[in-house]
C-alpha cells in the first residue's frame, strides 16, 4: 500500500504496488500464502452463476427460491439461480489480514480517506476514520467542511482532518465553479496516496457540496482508488448513477431504506423478499460491476456474480453508527483483500473479488465486536463501545503476531 | 417508533406505527404481553378520582389528608380526595421497555430531541441528549444555537447537532421574522421522525430564542409529538400557558422553585404541602390535560387523575444536572411506554396514561443511577457519573435477552 509519493497507478489493472512486493518478498507472507494456497481452489458452488470461487462459501440454509415474479425481466431470468451462500467469514479474515512484518513502514498497513462530515453531521465521519485505525490502518484522514474538522479534530488526535469541503451558504454564487475547483484541487493532491477512500459518512445533502464530491468520485475513479459508498454518498448516487456504474472499485453498503429506494430506482420497482437473491444480483449487473453490500439481519453481497451473506449475530442494539463502523472497517480490509488477491499468483479469471472479500470481513468483524459491546453494556450500548472492541474481536480471529 | 420518512402521523390519536406492529408479531413481545395480561387488571385505587389504573401502584404511606383551605377553589374541592400512590416502579420499567428484537431497524427504539443549548449552556442539553441513547434510544438529536453546537458536538460522536437556533445579539432586528421563519423550517423538516422532544435544557432566557421555541412548541404540538418540558422550557410556558393548556402529551418536570412559579401563576396561590397531592391535581386541570412530576425527595406525578410518587432513594448529592438526565430518560420512556400501550389491546378507557408510566419510570431510573454512582464516587459524584450508570440500573430491573 506504500507507493512513491506521487506514483501513478496502472490502469485499468494496477499492479500490485511497492508494498505488495515487499510483503510477497516476506517470508511471513510466502507462509501465508503456502497456507492459503493448501485451502485453494474450492469447489465451484453447484448453482453458482460465476467461476469466482473463495473457497470460504457454504450454502445458505436461508437460499432464495427462484420464485416467478410477474415483473420479472429477462435479466432478472437470468439471474433467478443465484444461490446465497453463507460465507466463512473468519477464513476470509485470516486469509486478508497481513501479517505484522517488523520491516514494514507507516502507511504500509493501510491509508484510508473519510469525504464527509459538514455542519450537521461529525459523529458519522469520525466514526468511519476511527474505525479504520482500529481495525490496523496506519493513517486515517477525513475531508470535510471547515464547521465539521473542528469537532472531529477535538474527537481525535489519532486522525488527519482536512476542512476544505464547502457548503452552498459559505460560497457566493459567482464563486461557485472557482471553489469547486480548488477543492478538487486540494482533494486530488492526496488521492493517489489513498488505498481505500469512503465517501458519505455524515456528508450531509448540500446540493453545492454534493457537487464537490461528485467530482471527488471521478477523480478517485480515474486513479482507480477503491471507493465505499455509504449514507449520504447513497443519496447521491442514486440520483447520479454514472458515479459509479461500470466501476469494479465501487462497493456500495445500502441499508433497508438506502437498499429501498437504489432498486426503486434502478429497477423501477420494489424490494421483492423472495426473489432477494436474483433482485440483488441484477441490481448489481444493471448498475455494471460494483459490489453491493445490502445490510440487514444477515448482511447480503453480491459483485453481479456470486451472492454471500453473513448472518453471524451481532447485538439487537440498533443505535445510530454501526454504519459508519462498517464503512471504515470495509475499506481497510477490501485494501487488504486487493493487495492479497494482487499478489497471490492465481490466475486473473480464478481471482476472488476482493471487494467481496472486504465487505465479508467487515461485516464480520463489526457484528463480533457489536455482540461483546453489548455483552458489556447492554441497552446503553452506543458506538464508541463497539469500536472500542474492533481490536479485540480482530485479535480473536486472527492474532498479531509479534 | 419506524414510520416511512415523511409519512404523517394520525392525528388526533396515532395508531401504532410500523414497530408498533412489529412489536407486537414478535414472539418476544407476545410473552410479554402474556405476562402482563395476567397482571392487569388491578382493583381500581379505593379513592380515586379515575379509572385508570396500571395495577402499578400502592397507597402510599404519606397520602395527604384533604385538610381545607382558606382559598380552597371548587375545583380544589373536587380534587381534595386524591391519593397519592406509590409506584411499583420496576414494574413499570419493565413492562414498557420493549424487547430487544433482532429483527429490528436503527431507529426503532426510540429516535428523540432536545431543543437547547445557547452561548451559555451546553452542559444540560448534552446531559439529557447522551442519556437517552444510554437508556436505549437509536437516535438522539439536540437543536441548539451556533455557540453551543460545536461544544455540544465535541462532548460526544453519539448525538446529532443541528446548529440552528439564534439569539438576539446575533440577529438584526429587521431579519427576525425571516430567520424565525427558517429556523421553524428547518427543525419542522426533521420533527415528524421523532418519537419525543424535551424543551428546556440550557434553553437560556433571551427572548428571541424563546420565541422561536414557542413557535415550535406549537408544531409539535400539531405533529402529536409528545413534549417534555424542563429547565428553561418552564420558564417559556409559566409565562406562555397556552403553549402546553390542553396537550395531553405534554410533560412538565418542575423543580421546586419552577413548581412555586407555575402554582403561584396558574393557582394564583402559594404551595401548600399540606395539600400537596390536591393541589398538583388541581394544577394539571387547570392547565388542561398535561402530565407533571413535581421533583424532590419524591417526585411526584399527576396527569390531573391519578397522583403517584417515586420515592426510592437516589443519592444525597444534589450537583446540577440530574434534572437533564431526567428529562432525557422521561422523554425516551414515555416513547417506549406510549407505543406500549398503543399496541395493547386495552380499551381506550383502561389504559394507564403512558406520560404517567414514561414519568415514573425515568424518576426510579435516575434514582437508582444516582445511588450506584454515590456509592462508586461519594462526593466527587458529578452527573457523568450517574449517566454512566444508566445501563446498569435498567439491566438490573430489566435484563436484555440477546
Amino acid at each position: 500500500m506504500s507507493r512513491p509519493m506521487g506514483a501513478c497507478r496502472h490502469r485499468p489493472q494496477p499492479e500490485p504496488p511497492h508494498r505488495g512486493r515487499m510483503w510477497a518478498a516476506s517470508p511471513a507472507f510466502r507462509r501465508q500464502l503456502v497456507l492459503l494456497r493448501s485451502l485453494l481452489p474450492p469447489p465451484p458452488p453447484p448453482s453458482s452463476t460465476s467461476s469466482v470461487a473463495a473457497g470460504c462459501f457454504a450454502p445458505s440454509s436461508s437460499t432464495s427460491s427462484s420464485s416467478s415474479s410477474l415483473r420479472v425481466s429477462r435479466a432478472m431470468a437470468a439471474a433467478s439461480t443465484a444461490t446465497v451462500y453463507e460465507a466463512d467469514a473468519e477464513a476470509v479474515v485470516r486469509r486478508i489480514t497481513p501479517p505484522l512484518d517488523r520491516a514494514r513502514h507507516k502507511g504500509q498497513a493501510g491509508k484510508i480517506a473519510v469525504i464527509g462530515g459538514c455542519r450537521e453531521y461529525t459523529g458519522a465521519p469520525y466514526f468511519a476514520a476511527i474505525s479504520a485505525l482500529k481495525v490496523g490502518a496506519d493513517l486515517s484522514h477525513v475531508f470535510c467542511t471547515k464547521d465539521a474538522a473542528t469537532v472531529i479534530k477535538s474527537y481525535s488526535p489519532e486522525l488527519i482532518v482536512h476542512p476544505i469541503l464547502e457548503e452552498s451558504y459559505s460560497v457566493r454564487d459567482d464563486e461557485r465553479a472557482l471553489v469547486s475547483s480548488k477543492i478538487l484541487t486540494e482533494v486530488a493532491k492526496w488521492m493517489e496516496r489513498f488505498d481505500c477512500i469512503v465517501v458519505g459518512p455524515g456528508l450531509g445533502r448540500d446540493s453545492f457540496l454534493l457537487d464537490c464530491v461528485s467530482n471527488i468520485m471521478k477523480h478517485a475513479r480515474q486513479a482507480n482508488i477503491p471507493t465505499v459508498v455509504d449514507g449520504d454518498g447513497l443519496f447521491l448516487i442514486t440520483n447520479n448513477l454514472g458515479l459509479v456504474e461500470g466501476n469494479p472499485l465501487a462497493i456500495l453498503t445500502p441499508n433497508v431504506y438506502e437498499y429501498k429506494r437504489l432498486v426503486q430506482k434502478v429497477l423501477n420497482f420494489d424490494v421483492n423478499e423472495e426473489t432477494a437473491a436474483e433482485q440483488l444480483t441484477l441490481l448489481c449487473r444493471k448498475i455494471g460491476g460494483v459490489t453491493i453490500m445490502r445490510k440487514g439481519k444477515a448482511d447480503v453481497i453480491s459483485d453481479g456474480k456470486t451472492v454471500t451473506q453473513v448472518s453471524t449475530f451481532g447485538s439487537p442494539r440498533r443505535c445510530g453508527g454501526q454504519g459508519d463502523i462498517l464503512s471504515g472497517s470495509v475499506a481497510v480490509f477490501t485494501s487488504w483483500a486487493r493487495y492479497f488477491i494482487l499478489s497471490n499468483e492465481q490466475p486473473t479469471e480464478k481471482r476472488v473479488n476482493p471487494m467481496t472479500l472486504g465487505c465479508i470481513a467487515g461485516s464480520l468483524l463489526l457484528r463480533k465486536a457489536a455482540s461483546l459491546a453489548f455483552e458489556k453494556n447492554k441497552r446503553s450500548t452506543v458506538t464508541t463501545d463497539i469500536i472500542e472492541f474492533l481490536g479485540k474481536s480482530l485479535e480473536d480471529i486472527c492474532p498479531a503476531e509479534n
